[in-house]
């Protein structure tokens, strides 16, 4: 039963909770960060770790687990800490306003604000309701594509009509052996372009697009074999299929953040754009776990939302003293 | 008279107006930049190539124009448009709502959308009521620090009392031969640090502080040679001096830009936090320029801003196509 002492606990280590470090430290206030994952880094370490991204502004392309390794360098001069593989259970307000942060193994974590950046690793997919769907888990039915290379020269049956349907279909179409994409629509919710280009495959013969339908049963001895399907005049067709992969969405899994009082709107956290607090004093929220009016789960939207919270979160840290706001290219970072 | 018809007019080639390239881009939306600057960068080209900058996220330092560099990397698939060294005249709002854009040489672009990224450029340095002042202009007198070096075993007289005059009377001590910072009260509106530092610099007798005092003439012959000094009991000191660097903050230099109706608000251009548009439809104000409440003039809060720009500034561009939010991780940026 560890017991750390901070000035701001910061729920989740991915790349905006990384940066949110640095944020807070220009200001001298210390991090502690807790995660749930055995690793840092969040999802870009999780999931996509050797998967480059393109859209962090400065980088034409960095790979996933590069990126945190360069947030790691920048933020090394602040020293945060980390609690890895545990979850936050419980946040108790003390009389001075304070909180105590307590985790499933009992780590106590003494802060005076909160900055939850749990990201997506705080929604689950979606579930289709089929029967016996999760005895099939990890044994052909996947609910998120980490690794594409598994799926080569298999047969593949995506479920569903948004972005996530249309952009995985196209790409396992150069991969996967047999490509089946079902969705109960006709019109599909995604990108005009991605779904003009699925219904050019499919007019090719190179998937198998499957529109006013739905999966109704999966079979399979031990792993997944047979997917059926339930089309537009309500004939069932059985497919062979290896895996099963139903994208409709995530919904979130806030766990004990839910008994918080914090105000949920469109499954996430309701944040004031002008410093990223939610409705509880002390209580931040940045990066995809939020939502305000215009928000974009973008990493770089992130960043920006770590800014303004350091800014705001300094009155709590260091309640007489007055904020200067400064840049860090007169003096560098060892400065702060 | 060169006449270009773009998807949107971006007025400055800063950072903040050159990743915005990028996030239009990703929308299908072509670009076209007008900068007053003969070259491609904004302020970091401009004043501090060879500076390193330590809070742009996910680089622990980058060397001003290596961020230019690499953000003109991450932008060529996008093909952006420049109009260098020329300023913005007109604007002019045609019947279908797109806008002609003139500038000083009568380039003409037709776009559907302005976005005005023109951040510290159109500012200018607040001067001080100083007889002869501008006389000294680059005869010693300058309202900016672009290059410490030419300040090497100099003496320098510097006034005000904010984080510049303190960040760079403390930067300077250790260049020039002579610092002598001039306040007109007794304490300072920095960071408490910086005026601390000062303090303790000027008891070592490292540098001159005189407060409660005011440069109040300035002499020399074809160059700065005297500065003379108002103190505490209206005595005049007259100090021999090759520099004098007042630094008063900044005013708004919008030009033309003033005419076009925008609401102004702190020196800045006001706007709304759900996509930084201004009160002028189809009119967008990012980076450095504009104002919000918490409002942070850093570079990668321009990031953020140019990428919610984009989303709201689709409506306009394609104003029959619905608009699809997309991740660049799942297919790159060619893809786009």
């Amino acid at each position: 039963m560890e017991k750390i002492v901070t000035d701001i606990c910061i729920i989740g280590a991915g790349p905006v909770g990384l940066f949110a470090v640095f944020e807070a430290g220009l200001l001298k206030m210390r991090c502690h960060l807790v995660d749930a994952l055995p690793q840092i880094g969040g999802q870009l370490s999780e999931i996509y770790p050797q998967k480059p991204i393109y859209d962090i502004p400065g980088y034409p392309e960095v790979k996933a687990q590069d990126l945190v390794d360069r947030l790691m360098e920048q933020i090394a001069p602040f020293h945060p800490t980390f609690t890895l593989g545990e979850r936050v259970d419980s946040v108790e307000k003390q009389t001075d306003g304070s909180f105590i942060v307590t985790t499933n193994e009992k780590t106590e974590i003494t802060c005076q604000v909160i900055v939850i950046a749990g990201g997506l690793g705080c929604f689950e997919p979606r579930k289709p309701e089929i029967e016996h769907l999760e005895e099939f888990e990890g044994k052909g039915v996947v609910y998120m594509v980490k690794n594409p290379e598994l799926f080569r020269d298999r047969r593949i049956v995506l479920a569903g009509g948004g972005d996530s349907a249309l952009d995985w279909t196209l790409f396992l179409s150069n991969v996967a052996k047999e490509v089946t994409l079902v969705h109960r629509g006709e019109t599909f919710r995604g990108a005009p372009d991605s779904a003009e280009k699925v219904f050019e495959l499919a007019h090719q013969g190179k998937i198998n697009l499957l529109l006013k339908s739905n999966v109704v049963a999966i079979n399979g001895n031990g792993h997944l074999n047979t997917v059926s399907i339930s089309g537009k005049d309500n004939a069932i067709t059985t497919l062979t299929a290896d895996h099963l992969i139903p994208l409709f969405g995530l919904t979130p899994k806030l766990g004990p953040i839910a008994d918080w009082g914090l105000t949920i709107d469109k499954s996430a956290i309701s944040v004031n754009t002008e410093d990223y607090s939610t409705n509880v004093e002390r209580i931040y929220a940045i990066g995809d776990i939020n939502t305000y009016p215009g928000k974009l789960k973008l990493i770089l939207c992130g960043f920006h939302e770590a800014a303004l919270m350091a800014q705001s979160a300094f009155k709590y840290v260091y309640p007489n003293q007055k904020l200067s706001f400064k840049y860090t290219t007169v003096n560098g970072v060892n400065a702060f």
